[in-house]
C-alpha cells in the first residue's frame, strides 16, 4: 500500500462484496481482499473521505434480494452504519443509480475501486467511472474473482490489471494501486 | 453464421480495424476476421441497414492520426464510400462521439459489433452500447486481439465471450453470435 490519499475529493467504492458471490464459488484470496478493503476504508474514514457500498440488487432475477443473507456484506467486512449504500441492477454501478451526479455534487473527482468480481462488476464500474470522467484508482489487493472455465482467477486478475494500466484516458484516467 | 438480420432497426459497428493495430502485433485470425466482417457488412447493406466504421483518432498520443497509413482500414476490408465513419478518442466508441444520439435518431435499437481489440475497444464499446440501452450482438468470428503477456489471444477471446454471455441486461441485452 504505497499510495496515499492526497486530498479529500476522493471516494472509495466497494463493489458487490456480498455473501452470495462468495458462497457460489471460491474467490481469489477472499480473506486478504476483505482485510485490504477494511484497511483502505479506515484510511478513507481517517481522512474524512467517503466510503460507498455498491450493493447488487438482483430482485429481477430472484437472487441477491435486499435483506436476504445472500445480499448481505460478506463476513468480516466492516461498514459503518452512516456510510451510503448504492443499490444497482446492472454490472456498472453508474447505470441507473445517479451515482455520477451524487459524486459530482460532493465534488469528488477520484474514485478508488475494489470489490467483486474483477471481470464483471468491478471492470464495468471502472469503465463506468472513466466514461463519466472520474479519475480511477483500482486497488490491486482489493479486487477478486473466481476461476473461469478458460483461466484461473489469477490470470483474470492479471489480465484486467494489464488492461487498466493501458486504458485510454477520457477527462479522467485509470491507475492500478499496487498491493 | 446462423443468425439472420430480422428487421432494419439495426446497425453494424466495425471497431478500430486499422492498419497500425495489425502492424503492432499479430492478431488472432486476422484474415478470417476481415472476411467475416466483409460478409456481415454485405448482409447489412443487402437489407438496407447501416454499417458504421469506428476509427480511432490517436492524435493526442501521436499515433493513429487521421489520413496516415496506420490510421487507415486494414487491407482487404471493404468500406463503401457513403458509409459513416465515427472518430473516437477513448476505448468506448460511445464516449464523446454523439454515437448513441445518432443511432437513436436513426431509430436503431440493436447494434452488432465486431473489430479490434476484443479486450480494449470492442469490450468497451459493448459495455458502452449496453449502458446506452441498446441490444448488442457481438460477432464471434468478427473480433480479434493479440496474445497478451499472461494469456493467448484465444483465451482472451474465450474470456470475453464468457463474460458477454452472462452480462446483466439494462434496457438492452448482450448476445454473442456464433461463427
Amino acid at each position: 500500500m504505497e499510495s496515499t490519499i492526497s486530498d479529500d475529493q476522493k471516494a472509495l467504492l466497494i463493489v458487490d462484496m456480498q455473501t452470495g458471490s462468495f458462497e457460489d464459488s471460491p474467490r481469489w484470496n477472499a480473506d486478504g481482499v476483505v482485510a485490504c478493503l477494511n484497511e483502505w476504508a479506515d484510511r478513507f474514514r481517517a481522512e474524512g473521505a467517503p466510503v460507498y457500498w455498491i450493493m447488487h440488487d438482483g430482485t429481477s432475477f430472484g437472487d441477491f434480494i435486499p435483506g436476504t443473507s445472500r445480499w448481505e456484506l460478506v463476513d468480516g467486512l466492516v461498514r459503518r452504519a452512516d456510510e451510503p449504500m448504492i443499490a444497482k441492477t446492472a454490472n456498472d454501478a453508474f447505470y441507473g443509480t445517479g451515482l455520477a451526479e451524487r459524486l459530482r455534487k460532493e465534488r469528488i473527482q477520484e474514485v478508488w475501486i475494489g470489490g467483486c468480481a474483477t471481470d464483471f462488476c468491478v471492470a464495468a464500474t471502472v469503465q463506468g467511472a472513466i466514461f463519466h470522467d472520474f479519475d480511477v484508482k483500482v486497488l490491486s489487493g482489493g479486487h477478486t474473482t473466481a476461476d473461469r472455465p478458460h483461466a484461473k482467477a489469477e490470470v483474470i486478475r492479471a489480465h484486467y490489471e494489464y488492461i487498466w494500466a493501458d486504458w485510454l484516458p477520457t477527462q479522467g484516467k485509470v491507475e492500478v494501486v499496487p498491493r
